[in-house]
């Protein structure tokens, strides 16, 4: 079978391999659909060559059909319709023992600790499976997996109907959060500074705000009467989004803190003790979250057709991975990779 | 009647003032006991003349007994022993139209904002007033403001029996969140630098660590089995322990934040995301934490007799602000001042 290795230097190798068979307690996936992700490009720069070495299949955002099942395995069945939740945890350790397996102290995350989803065949821990319902494409599911941190964010946000939701970075994460707050019933707004991402944003019918252009915080205060917004996102990862959160926050807002800061950057700490702020750190995602999002992309609450820019087929992975790390523009969103047949 | 008023550069001057009537929606009460505290002292230092000025009557942890009421207040009576919570909100703000009056954007801080308790008779808004029970010594509930701000961080970081907390931090506020941690149930550790502050805590039964002989976040990780502290509370104000709050907390670990930073200093947002960790502001106190305040000082749930370090008379309070200010040992916790007559 093919499988695309990533080999190091933005680097990929197609290779016909084996096709193992699925362990006892795995389930072997015939892939259709897999989605790049930000942190699959952060792999390519070769920035997780440490962790994740020079020989890996990535690739864990995905859909597709069960091939095989292991000996132990029971209650699904070949042929259904799947996406994978790509954890794997100890089971031993202090977040594992208090309920909280997908942050994990030892997670394994399939596609980066373990080989992926670019390769026709996958084989995964049951207990990763979740089958799909009547009539949601398989393109669409393979939006699951990003859909489900954004679901995650939501629910660790607590955001309620007429909510004020502001979102710092439109890219594909900020771009789901939105879509699943107002799914929700929240008034969001998102903050942004590429045009093309303000475009799409827009055409979505959100409203947006150009911190180049606008005091974002000063606007979300006259916006909402003072108030300021309950619930912000920090999706920027950067200093002037870290400023943005607390500035832009009411009385007892919540700050969900989703972006990768890798620097340590000034917190205003007085404005948490003043306003009573909240700030919530979200991973991931829990089962719950994965079943929320497939009804979400079975509902259409997701626009998965604004979402999803381009489909390539595996043979040009390294082309897609290239493509969409040059996107300066911004106008590209979700890239697939067309791995097997759709059906 | 007797006053001390605070006239700029560390300086007080005792007056005879008129004593005026209380309006028709306030409560005199003849002042027994009043506290200093660091708010106190950081006006005295002339940090807070532009806010409060330089003829301002300080003082607002204080106990009494009503003398007079206003024409409209009813359910209360003359001679009832009281605290008084000293704060006055607009009603008006968002904070204040989403049942937040405590942080409402234009509070009134009474002893601050208003003339305190630095005086023989003090009138304040009725609803300010909470009656004490029988059998609490007006000396001892001359702490009820400062329990009521631990009960409150308690509060806020959700504080449940068996979990570990840590507090960063112990001087007075440190030492009675400890109190109050302890009362609901958990196993708490204070770090703490100061050698008069460390007897202190453990003579109260406190584990305590000191951060510059021990690593406090491995420490407190060893402690629990690799788990961390449930609840962390930055007390300190230092980007010390900014630091060892997100290294101490165990995943989805609160982390109160207490003190007064007026710096920005840098945080470890990639913990807040990796472990799932809050940040949780925390302000003042609602009518609720000063019920609970009242009820720890009757049940002996606060040691009082620690807590309290020193007795001065009303015409001493300019000696008691400087020894207080000059207590570099941190042997002082809690100066009190004895304002007129305690029955």
């Amino acid at each position: 079978m093919k499988a695309a290795f990533y080999t190091g230097q933005r680097t990929f190798q197609l290779r016909d391999i084996a096709r193992p068979d699925p362990a006892a307690d795995e389930v072997e996936v015939r892939v259709a659909f897999n989605g790049i992700c930000g942190t699959d490009l952060h792999a390519y720069h070769g920035a997780m060559d440490g962790r994740i070495g020079v020989s890996r299949i990535l690739g864990h955002e995905m859909s597709g059909r069960i091939a095989r099942l292991g000996a132990n395995v029971t209650g699904l069945a070949e042929g259904q319709p799947v996406v994978i939740r790509p954890l794997n945890s100890c089971g031993a350790c202090p977040a594992c023992t208090r309920g909280l397996s997908h942050i994990c102290h030892n997670l394994s995350f399939l596609g980066l600790d373990t080989d992926g989803a670019l390769q026709e065949y996958w084989s995964v821990p049951a207990h990763a499976v979740h089958t799909l319902p009547d009539g949601v494409s398989l393109e669409h599911a393979a939006l699951t997996e990003p859909v489900a941190v954004a679901c995650h964010d939501v629910r660790r946000g607590r955001v309620q109907p007429d909510e004020d939701v502001l979102i710092i970075g439109g890219g594909p994460i900020g771009l789901l959060i939105a879509m699943v707050a107002r799914a929700a019933g929240a008034n969001v707004t998102l903050s942004e500074v590429n045009p093309a991402r303000i475009a799409i944003a827009r055409g979505l019918g959100f409203a947006t705000l150009d911190p180049r252009e606008t005091d974002v915080a000063a606007a979300v205060m006259q916006a909402t009467g003072t108030k300021g917004a309950d619930v912000v996102f920090e999706v920027s990862g950067t200093a002037a989004g870290t400023a943005l959160m607390t500035d832009a926050a009411a009385a007892r807002g919540r700050i969900v803190m989703v972006a990768i800061h890798t620097t340590r950057p000034p917190v205003d700490l007085f404005r948490f003790f003043w306003r009573e702020l909240e700030l919530i750190g979200a991973r991931v995602y829990e089962p719950q979250d994965f079943d929320q999002a497939i009804a979400l992309i079975a509902s259409g609450g997701i626009d998965a057709r604004t979402m999803i820019t381009d489909i390539q087929p595996l043979e040009d992975v390294g082309r897609a991975f290239a493509a969409l790390d040059d996107s300066a523009s911004g106008q590209a969103m979700k890239s697939l990779i067309r791995v097997g047949a759709p059906d």
